[in-house]
C-alpha cells in the first residue's frame, strides 16, 4: 500500500553534515520491500562509545536482546539497522539470526561480533532470511562512505511516510561538536519507548558513562514524551554513538558545566525527532501538544498528559476538530493521578474555556474553533495542586490510521 | 446524526417480566433529543434495598457524587435517569442541579430526597436545565405504572443503536425471584467502570450488606472485564435495587449457600449485559472474546487481556480481518504483567498460531482467515508461567468508531 506523505511532514531535510570517524551506506537487500533500500550499515573504524534506551517489553525482539546484552561494554564498531522484518517473537531462530548477522558485519569489516548493533522493524514472528541478510552485508561493506544521511534515513522506514533526520552543533570546552540523528516510526508509537528506531551518532569524545546518563534524561523528555496510539514495540530501540573524532573530553560527571551545551543540544535534537515521529503518526492530520501543570509531581503531569494524549475519544474529537474539552475532563478524570475536579482549567489555543471545575461564563468558541481547524493544536491543563508539569506531544485518530492498520501485513 | 444498528444487536429484545415493588415509567422531557423518551423513572413504593459500582474518575459527574453520598445507607425510595446531558464538570451548578433533581422527584413521590437515585448520561459541561427536568419529573410521575423494561431500556440511550436489557430467574430458598436489568453504553467504555449505566431490579429480599459484596464480585467478572476504547467515563453508574416483593430472606453471609444460584444468576446478567454494550460499542464490527491463562495471577491475566483488547493496532487488525498475531505478542509484551516471551502461546479461532515463543511448523492460516471473517472472534493466550485467568470482551476498531466521535456533539 503507498502510503500519501503526512501533510504534518517538513518540506525538505535538513542540512545534515559527515561526521567524522563513521562510514556507511544504505542498501538494497530486497529482504521484503522492493525497489528501495531496506539496510543501513554503520562503520566506526576507529570504534565508538555508546549507550542506548531500549523497549521495557516482557517481549522484545531478539536484536533488542543482542544490544542490551552488548550496551554493558560500551564500545561498537558497526550497527546493522534492516527494515521490512522485525526478527522479533522468532524464538530460538531469532536468536540464531541475530548471531550470524553480526557474525557476517564481523567478517565483513574485520572487527569482533560484540561490537556489532543490531536492530530490526517490519513484521513481527516472521523468520529472518538469515543467507539474503549475510549477503546483502558483504555487498553493503563494500560500498562503505562518507555517511548519506538522507540515505540512510530513508533505509530504515517502514510505514513512515518520510525519511526523519536531524543535525545539531555546540561546543565543548571550546571545540565544536557535531551530532547527526536519524529515526524511524509511525504507528505502535507510545513511551517506554516510542516505537520507533533512532541512531545518533555524534563526534563528540565522550565515554560511554557520561553518554549513559545524557540519554536517559534526554529520552525522558522527547521519545518517552510522545504517543501516536499507546502501543509499545517489541523492538524500540535508541542508540547514540559517539566516535571522538572532535577530540577526547575528560568529564567526570554528566553534570559537568562544559557538556551543558552538549547536553542542551541533545536534548533539543531528540525532541526534533520524537515530534517528526509524531507528525508522521499514521493518519495524522493534525499535531498535538498537551501541556499539564499544576500537577502533585512532573510524573503525574506526564502520566495526566499521556492520558489525555492517548485518549482515542480526545484524539477523534480533534480530528473531527471539536473543541470537546469534555472528553480532555474525562480523560484527566481516569488518569489515575490526583486531581480536584473543582480546580480544574483546561484551554485550547490558548483560549481559558473552564476554570474552577466549570465552563467560564463568557466562553466564546470561535476563536477556539478557527485553533480546531489549524494543523498544531495546543491543550493546556492546569491541575492547581502543585508545581508538576509535563509537555507530551501526539496527533489525531483518523480514518488514515484505520486504513493503514487494517490492511498492513497484506 | 443517525446511527444504523450495530450488526452485533440481537434480534430482539428477551421476555422482560414483571419485577413485584417496583413501578416505573419511561418519558419525552426533550433536555435534548426530539421525539424519543428521554427520561426514566421508577418508583418503589414499599422501597428497596440498594447498592452500587460507580466510576473511579477523579472528576466524576455530579449525580454520581450524589449516589456516593447516598449508597451507605442502602435504602432506596426512586431512581431518575436522564439521557442527553450527563451533568458532569458543571461545578457548583452541577450540584444544585442534582439538589433540585432529587427534590422535585421526592416531592412528587412523597418520600425523602436522601432516597433518590440519580445518573446522567450524555454531554459533558453543559449545565442542566433544571426547571424542564423538574416538569418532566412532575409529570411523569403522575404516570407511573408496571415498568415496561424494553421503553426504559430505550429512554436511557444516548449513542446506544439499540436498547439493551436482559432478565433472569432462580430460587433463593425455594422461593423463586427475578432479576431484570437494563443498561445503556457504546462510546468511552473502559473499566473500572466501563462507561455505562445499569441498573438492575430484583424482588429478592436481601439487606444491601449483602447485595454489595454480591455485585461488587459480579461486576469484577462482567463491566470490569470489558472494553471499547479504553475511555473512563465521568458517570459510570451500576445500582442493584431489590424490593423484596418475592419475600425475605434471612442470609448472614455473602457465601451463605442458599444464596449461590441468585449470585450465579447476578453475574451471569451482568455478563450478558456487558456484552451487549460491547456489541454496541461505537462502530463495532465484530465482537471479540479474549481469554488469557498461565498468568502469574487473575489479576495479571485481566490486565493482559485488557491490554490486548485495548490495542488500537489490534483492534484495527481485526476490523481488517487480518490474523496479526504479532501485534498481539506486542500487546503481552507491553501490559507490564510477568511474561516469558519463550513459553508465550498464541491461538485465534482455536488455532494454535505460536507456541514456545515462535510460529508453530506447519501454521495454516486457511482455517484462521476464515475464523476472522466471522462476526464473533476469539483470541486465546497461554503465558504458561502459573494459573492466573481472566477473560475480557471488546470489538474491534472501525471506520465507524472515528465516523461517530469526530462529530458527536456537532
Amino acid at each position: 500500500m503507498a502510503l500519501a506523505r503526512s501533510p504534518l511532514a517538513p518540506e525538505t531535510l535538513p542540512e545534515l553534515p559527515p561526521i567524522g570517524g563513521v562510514r556507511g551506506i544504505a542498501h538494497a537487500a530486497g529482504l521484503r520491500y522492493a525497489g528501495r533500500d531496506d539496510l543501513l550499515l554503520l562503520h566506526f573504524p576507529h570504534g565508538a562509545a555508546v549507550t542506548g534506551v531500549l523497549t521495557l517489553s516482557k517481549c522484545p525482539g531478539a536484536p533488542v536482546e543482542w544490544c542490551k546484552r552488548q550496551l554493558p561494554a560500551g564500545r561498537a564498531d558497526a550497527l546493522l539497522v534492516n527494515a521490512g522484518n522485525a526478527n522479533a517473537f522468532t524464538g530460538r531462530r531469532g536468536r540464531v539470526s541475530v548471531e550470524r548477522a553480526a557474525q557476517a558485519v564481523a567478517q565483513a569489516l574485520g572487527c569482533s561480533p560484540e561490537g556489532v548493533y543490531l536492530a530490526s522493524t517490519g513484521v513481527i514472528g516472521e523468520p529472518m532470511p538469515d543467507d539474503r541478510l549475510a549477503d546483502a552485508v558483504a555487498a553493503a561493506a563494500g560500498q562503505l562512505d562518507e555517511v548519506d544521511w538522507a540515505k540512510a534515513a530513508g533505509a530504515i522506514m517502514t510505514t513512515d511516510t518520510f525519511p526523519k533526520a536531524v543535525a545539531r552543533a555546540c561546543e565543548i570546552d571550546g571545540k565544536p561538536v557535531r551530532l547527526v540523528g536519524i529515526a524511524k516510526g509511525s504507528g505502535m508509537i507510545a513511551p517506554d519507548m516510542a516505537t520507533m528506531l533512532a541512531f545518533v551518532v555524534t563526534d563528540a569524545g565522550l565515554p560511554a558513562e557520561i553518554l549513559r546518563p545524557l540519554l536517559a534524561a534526554a529520552c525522558a523528555r522527547s521519545f518517552n514524551c510522545i504517543t501516536v496510539d499507546g502501543d509499545t514495540s517489541t523492538s524500540d530501540t535508541l542508540l547514540l554513538f559517539a566516535t571522538g573524532a572532535a577530540g577526547r573530553f575528560e568529564a567526570d560527571s554528566p553534570t559537568d558545566r562544559r557538556l551543558a551545551d552538549f547536553a542542551a543540544e541533545l536534548e533539543a535534537l531528540l525532541v526534533d525527532l520524537a515530534q517528526l515521529v509524531v507528525k508522521d503518526g499514521e493518519g495524522a492530520q493534525k499535531f498535538v501538544t498537551v501541556r499539564v501543570r499544576g500537577a502533585r509531581s512532573d510524573g503525574a503531569a506526564r502520566r495526566i498528559g499521556l492520558s489525555i494524549a492517548n485518549s482515542p475519544l480526545v484524539k477523534t474529537a480533534i480530528a473531527g476538530e471539536d473543541a470537546n474539552w469534555g472528553r480532555i475532563v474525562m480523560a484527566v478524570g481516569k488518569a489515575g493521578e490526583e486531581a480536584d475536579r473543582d480546580r480544574l482549567a483546561v484551554a485550547i489555543g490558548g483560549v481559558t474555556i473552564a476554570l474552577d471545575g466549570e465552563r467560564v461564563p463568557d466562553y466564546d468558541e470561535a476563536p477556539v474553533a478557527a485553533h480546531m481547524a489549524g494543523r498544531e493544536i495546543l491543550i493546556e491543563v492546569d491541575l492547581g495542586l502543585a508545581h508538576g508539569a509535563a509537555t507530551v506531544w501526539t496527533c489525531d485518530l483518523t480514518h488514515g490510521y484505520i486504513d493503514i492498520n487494517a490492511d498492513y501485513r497484506s
